[in-house]
């Protein structure tokens, strides 16, 4: 029989050596595992820091034990892949316990070794700085954690993510947590607008953020910041993102791509036709423009496990590029994204348009509606849409799956508006908030409606242009963007000749009612455009600058 | 200017009229309603019978009054139009108050009268009898309820989503319900199997539910049903069903469809082209199969109420057939559909694949997932999806919107399997319950699978096939499908040949485990095939049979 050798034992690794033994009953199958458990819940560790999973061995899905008793699968933990040895295709084995060395033969191999946190520089010796990974990871944290005191502090260096995952969770088991995040905002997949309440959320609960800000030192008792700060840590947690490990396949002379990771080819195949390579470790193809591009998700890495099974046991079918959908409960407050923020979109030199709005996750007249913050990024040439992210306490998991399930298939940004959503008061509205955001992509698409951006309005405002509030008078009481003239929507058709001959910028609250306003004053003869997301947006806009401490110009 | 009457003033007609004064600010738009009220959210108004909606006008989401302020509309209350003159272009008024009548001339007309509640046979006079449409039909209810005492009783008539969310508000009133349906199951969107729990569920709360029986008269404090039962009534809500208000579009002689409908074409066009038609007095095309078909749901009336505006205010698109796309929250159970069941599906001919799963809401690992039970309905000739259903407390909604997602832009069944859905384990699992049901689609279509449905078990045991149950042992206290023989996955290797030669039935609790072992039985020769959706899904089968007192058998 073959001999399939499996480098990784959890997501993808244990994915493809499951599949592959369902195909093929014959084949040997052998799983490397370097720490001490396979088939672990990665995205579950953080939770167990609160308590929120109280049980650490619900983080355990299966044992060696029970993967040879019903897959019949030799899998060895504490054993580590130390080299490859293309030509004899054999691997050699580190037994970490007893650093026994053995050399394993095999007929294809699969790399599945994932990604390696990176550690901030300044490290002091006996610093109590910890990363997570693995469950190994994890038991040394808890150990840690108890000789933290009750009312002790703890830094959480990035705010990607995990960063985000573990503030929270620390701060649920009641410590002081400061998060200190390199970047201008929170969460790099969202752009800075759809991320600044995140921001003000966690400072609401009393989680100090920190943003634009990297640590240079990590003491024993605080770490220092690059504007000389010092801040107290009982424990630290360095979350600033994580490497793949391709030291292994480099050091086999496996291509690397650009993008960082194995490089692969849509059957997950390097280089070497032999070797496979999955899951954090391999390099992913952007669904959007084919680019090589790292995305560490457990879905990608758990579907491409059992796709790289598909091709060793003789039924290949290529993976699609990947979107990179992904999500977080935010302390409370979920934040999701699919595909690229704007920034990335422009970055990359792409036309774009934007759309931002602020609908309740069901309708309004049924109890317990909450608002959402959405936007959708959308290229200006072909109305595909490039990425979508949303940030609420409801109902956010659910728009960012029908929107990745739309540029999955292919739909167009003004499709949207012609999907069938299910709707009752409790879950959505009549007009879904997916199909108003196709229905506001279809009118700048038509050219009925012309919005700006937040970050435009200054220069809006510098050029000449009237900013006209058309909002119902107790929404004032919200805030006011300065320098604006308030006339209601019903009141336009009368007083619409105050600002004749200007160009104007109508907003509202959230772009709805302007929306009309614009409409009406466009049939009446005006040059007009809607300030996108209105009042809201604007504002998170210019909270967004205020966290990061960064002018407002666009 | 032109002049447009719309005749209903609620989700489809002021839906038309709103984006039609967009358009166009020069256009007279005059809507027609009969009733004291328009724009009112008629999918609200079961939740102020139990006080959910504790606000009876937050049901109003506009008044003539603020429809001419804002959108210049003339909305003309207590208005009924009783004829059309398509050779004049004009349509007779009458106005409810005074009985005075008029005639008001039109360039176009939309149509957009709804659909008026069927009334049950054997009525006696002054039967306390209510169905629900308008908010003049809940004023009236809710006066009636008044007289009901607090220990009252009520009679439901009809199982279907209004006979649902009343039978669920008036029970969270605290009066004593009984549901009648006619059907030999609640929700016909829904498969017997499927809806069983859901009538379990309703009977568990108290609630008396009455299958497959229908009431032969109505009296002034009881009705009678079909099997001479009498139950006590202080009030009767009929919620039979609805039939299209097509007396008007009739008489003036334009064309009905087959599916009893006025016939438009996809501009919503009916006979006469300066005359529109939507919402649910509109027949609507099938999108899977194009026939004549009525679907009264908000979501399409408010969409083609757009659409038509759009049409004409000449920027005509064809609308999309429907999928049918529709959800209840029945006393706390979802139950979300989209598409064709399986019953329709074999009614039209079809060769379909079906697949049940019981997933989790979301990772196990994390507190708080709950049961779901979802189906997915397949073409066999092309993969194509036909329908799905789910039930359950959380993420239905979400399941089923990426599904009617999925079917709208064409997606195949297997290709749900590739789908990136947005994984934390709050919100889903690394292989979304979505994504299984791609995987056992796909494993299906190749052939790698066979399944039988729980209402082929009968026929193959007896035509000789061993059933082999591969649970773990602590599982089988849930119940046991008689005849089975016990052999837990991990064991089969050793113990296959105990019924080697044989056919071989395998089941599990939800289908998961007894794929492994039906792989591994079939890749040690057997002929093997899966119980589908497993012993779950066979038991809600036997329990719907005899919930309707009907025979096992297919
Ligand atoms: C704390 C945390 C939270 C996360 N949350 C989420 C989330 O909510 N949603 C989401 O989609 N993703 C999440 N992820 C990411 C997700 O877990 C990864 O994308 C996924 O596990 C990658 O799978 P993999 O098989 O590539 O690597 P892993 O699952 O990390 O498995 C790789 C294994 O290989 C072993 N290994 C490495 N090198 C060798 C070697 N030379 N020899 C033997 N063994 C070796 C390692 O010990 C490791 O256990 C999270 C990750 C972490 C760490
Ligand atoms: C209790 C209830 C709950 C519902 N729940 C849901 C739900 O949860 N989800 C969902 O998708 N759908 C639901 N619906 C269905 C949804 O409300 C309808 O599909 C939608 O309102 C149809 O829009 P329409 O414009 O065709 O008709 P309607 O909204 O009913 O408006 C038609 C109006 O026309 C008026 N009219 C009729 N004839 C004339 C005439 N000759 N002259 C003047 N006026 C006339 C009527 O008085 C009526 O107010 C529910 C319906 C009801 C009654
Ligand atoms: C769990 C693990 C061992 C994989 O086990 P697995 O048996 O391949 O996968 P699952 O338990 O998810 O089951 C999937 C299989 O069940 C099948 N299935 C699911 N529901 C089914 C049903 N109702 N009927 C029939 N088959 C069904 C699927 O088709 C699939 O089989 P296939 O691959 O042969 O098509 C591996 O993913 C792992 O180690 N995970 C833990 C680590 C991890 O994922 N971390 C990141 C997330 S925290
Ligand atoms: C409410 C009602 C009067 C329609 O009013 P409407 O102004 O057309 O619709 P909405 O309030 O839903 O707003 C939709 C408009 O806002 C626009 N919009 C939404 N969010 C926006 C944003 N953030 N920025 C810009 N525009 C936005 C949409 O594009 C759409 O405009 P368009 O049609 O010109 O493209 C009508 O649907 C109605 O009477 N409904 C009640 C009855 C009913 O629907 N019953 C069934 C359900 S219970």
């Amino acid at each position: 029989a073959r001999t399939t050798v499996i480098v990784g034992g959890v997501a993808g690794g244990m994915s493809a050596a499951t599949r592959l033994r369902r195909l093929d009953e014959q084949r040997e199958i052998i799983v490397l595992e370097r720490s001490r458990e396979v088939s672990f819940a990665n995205c579950g560790l953080p939770y167990h820091v609160s308590g929120v999973i109280a049980d650490r061995d619900a983080l355990s899905l299966q044992s060696p034990e029970r993967l040879a008793a019903r897959f019949r699968i030799d899998a060895r933990v504490r054993h580590e892949v130390v080299a490859i040895d293309r030509d004899a295709r054999t691997v050699t084995v580190r037994r970490l316990d007893d650093d026994a060395t053995t050399e394993i033969a095999y007929d294809e191999l699969v790399l599945s070794p994932g990604a390696a946190p990176r550690w901030p520089a300044g490290i002091a010796t006996d610093a109590p700085v910890h990363a997570l990974r693995t469950l190994d990871d994890l038991d040394r944290l808890m150990a840690d954690l108890d000789r933290v005191p009750a009312d002790g502090a703890v830094v959480v260096i990035g705010g990607g993510f995990i960063g985000l995952e573990m503030a929270d969770n620390l701060y649920r088991r009641g410590l002081g947590v400061t998060l200190v995040q390199r970047g201008a905002h929170l969460l790099p997949s969202l752009d800075e607008e759809m991320a600044a309440p995140i921001a003000d959320h966690l400072g609401a609960l009393g989680i100090e953020v920190r943003l634009g800000r990297v640590t240079t030192a990590v003491g024993i008792d605080h770490v220092v910041l690059d504007d000389g700060s010092r801040v107290r840590a009982d424990l630290v947690i360095a979350a600033i993102g994580v490497t793949p490990e391709t030291a292994l396949a480099a050091a086999a002379g496996l291509t690397i791509g650009a993008g960082g990771g194995i490089a692969v080819d849509a059957l997950h195949r390097t280089s070497d036709p032999a070797i496979f390579a999955i899951g954090d470790a391999a390099e992913k193809r952007d669904a959007i423009d084919g680019s090589g591009r790292l995305v560490t998700l457990a879905g990608l890495a758990n579907r491409h496990g059992r796709a790289v099974a598909d091709t060793i046991a003789g039924d290949a079918a290529p993976s699609r590029p990947a979107l990179g959908t992904a999500i977080i409960d935010a302390a409370g407050l979920t934040a999701a994204s699919v595909g690229w923020t704007e920034r990335v979109a422009r970055e990359r030199g792409r036309d774009v348009r934007v759309v931002h709005t602020h609908p309740s996750s069901h309708a309004t007249y049924y109890p317990g509606a909450s608002p959402l913050s959405m936007k959708l990024v959308i290229d200006t040439a072909d109305d595909r849409i490039l990425g979508a992210q949303a940030v609420g306490t409801d109902g956010v998991d659910k728009r960012i799956d029908v929107v990745a399930t739309a540029m999955s298939a292919g739909l167009a940004a003004s499709a949207l508006a012609d999907l069938e959503l299910a709707y009752a008061p409790q879950y959505g509205s009549a007009k879904d908030p997916i199909n108003m955001l196709g229905y506001v992509a279809r009118n700048l698409a038509s050219g009925d409606d012309r919005v700006i951006q937040w970050h435009e309005l200054d220069h809006e405002l510098a050029t000449g242009a009237v900013l006209l509030d058309v909002r119902a008078e107790a929404q004032l009481a919200e805030g006011t963007i300065p320098g604006a003239l308030w006339i209601p929507v019903e009141s336009l058709r009368e007083r619409h000749a105050e600002f004749a001959g200007r160009r104007v910028v109508v907003h509202c609250r959230v772009g709805q009612g302007a929306h009309t306003a614009a409409r009406l004053l466009s049939e009446l003869g005006h040059d007009v455009v809607n300030l996108d997301g209105g009042f809201l947006t604007w504002r998170d806009g210019q909270r967004a600058r205020s966290l990061a401490e960064l002018p407002l110009a666009a």
